[in-house]
């Protein structure tokens, strides 16, 4: 039987999955390591897309329609900033900003990113642990036919429409894994890859000092956020292609195939189900796509039992 | 005939006037030179109350029943802010908050406060003269029995309750006034005090080098803020009171009787008109509580057509 639970996350899909993690695992079971590389600094606030969509997800405030930001949010602040010619590029709801400032203000009164986190998580209700993967900044650029740009000017303000040729994640050389990374790592019966971009979410969490060690000293199921050629958001499939590989729930289990003892993979994808297990890992196929709310405890449920057969 | 006239002026009833001014007066005959003493960080944004309120007067978008923010405001941010634990003391609307964002964001990229408010005013369609009194930071301090507070740890804070012993203004030394200020004093016809704090308001503004020895050498009119020894809104009769004068019309008269050409003082006040010419300054007896739309333009044409007498 699992006692602990380590779940690897950025926003949106893997979000999805840590909430339901979150509805099987009781608290003290789960903790969950979110990429900070696509963290930046707009309007003078430390915004953490991740960490939030991580956060609103467990808290129950996720917006439903967006995959980022909040539920019931209003959007005045914006367009009273688009009135005097603000920059309104990176949309931030009025609701959404008050965590923005919460969160720059203790950053200023320096606080680490680990204890302003665990601040906001209590203020919201969120009892899991929810660990950035560190306290330093790590931030991820983009090396593109438009030049290297910053995770969010390609994702936000280029809308992923350049070429990829790689990536590097600035300040990874100083940054260490944040208290509690590693020790959740070393005590834990399974780790989780959630359905979150692989170059761009795990990759970062995955090249923070230790953690890649530490992870492959233990099981290690992946689900797949490829699901027939596709990402059901964001930009991993492209990804994929402009780095020269399919895009494929195949090409997923290659890219983490030193650490999976298992993925998790779509009906959709069952074909590749052999090809995969040649690679030296278990596969489950499931319903991986998580439409309703249910599905999130349900296919978190499958992932669990997966692990532990 | 008048052709060019200097309002100086707070927040609140100064800025009510100043609109009102603005409605009488052809855009080129006006500029206003606004206190910034108020000024203060607060959620890491530079927040100019006065400015503020002067320009969403103008602009028409001041919250009638306030007296400072914004009309058709919403509290969202606040709402969160206050879910997770930040500051809430001083209350900043969704829309608000993006004039405060802006400026700050401006200031940062090396603007001067002067452009970042002719920017502001642009946007939101101002087409009247607005100068703060200084590019540099000036704060007022109130001297209390609770020891020197900050303005707005005084006014919002402490809400104006400690005794008040007197003021300093930190910066004054280095303060030159705002580009145009000096100028727009030279070249005009009149000056007018509108009916804004003496001491936290008016004083802070005619304490900036070489603006009280300009202001002088005019004609200047003052606008009693102290009605039937009370004040519309704000500390001014409580300072008055705690500093040792009696809160009245005549104390106004007073206060600036070097500066006054002539005082406009509320009817509920015309029994103090004789002793307050005994100063060497004309009286005009108005309705000077501005409590409906028509109120402003009125009492403005009535404050012109005294001056022009």
């Amino acid at each position: 039987m699992l006692r602990r639970v380590v779940a690897l996350t950025g926003g949106v899909g893997g979000a999805k999955l840590v909430s339901g993690l979150a509805g099987v695992l009781s608290n003290d079971q789960l903790t969950v390591i979110v990429n900070t590389g696509d963290d930046f600094e707009h309007l003078g606030l430390v915004i953490c897309p991740d960490l939030d969509s991580v956060i609103y997800a467990l808290a129950g405030l996720a917006n439903p329609h967006t995959g980022w930001g909040r539920v019931d949010e209003t959007w005045n602040f914006m367009e009273a900033l688009g009135e005097l010619g603000g920059p309104t590029w990176f949309r931030v709801g009025d609701r959404d900003l008050a965590l923005h400032h919460e969160r720059t203000r203790l950053i200023g009164e320096d606080h680490s990113l680990t204890a302003v986190t665990q601040h906001i998580c209590q203020a919201l209700g969120v009892a899991v642990a929810v660990l950035p993967m560190s306290d330093q900044p790590v931030r991820t650029i983009v090396i593109s036919d438009e030049g290297e740009l910053s995770f969010q000017d390609y994702f936000v303000a280029h809308s992923c429409e350049p070429r990829v040729y790689g990536f590097h994640f600035d300040g990874l050389e100083t940054a260490n894994p944040a208290p509690g990374v590693l020790e959740a790592l070393l005590a834990t019966d399974l780790v989780i890859l959630c359905p979150s971009n692989p170059w761009v979410s795990l990759d970062p969490i995955l090249s923070v000092s230790g953690v890649r060690e530490a992870v492959a000293a233990k099981p290690v199921i992946g689900v797949s956020p490829i699901v027939g050629g596709k990402t059901i958001k964001g930009p991993a499939a492209k990804m994929f292609v402009d780095l020269g590989f399919e895009s494929s729930a195949l090409a997923v289990a290659e890219h983490f195939q030193d650490l999976l003892s298992g993925l998790v993979i779509d009906r959709e994808d069952e074909a590749m189900a052999s090809e995969i297990t040649l690679l030296g890992m278990r596969v489950l196929v499931a319903d991986t796509i998580m439409k309703t709310a249910d599905d999130r405890p349900r296919l978190a449920e499958e992932i669990i039992d997966f692990a532990s057969g």
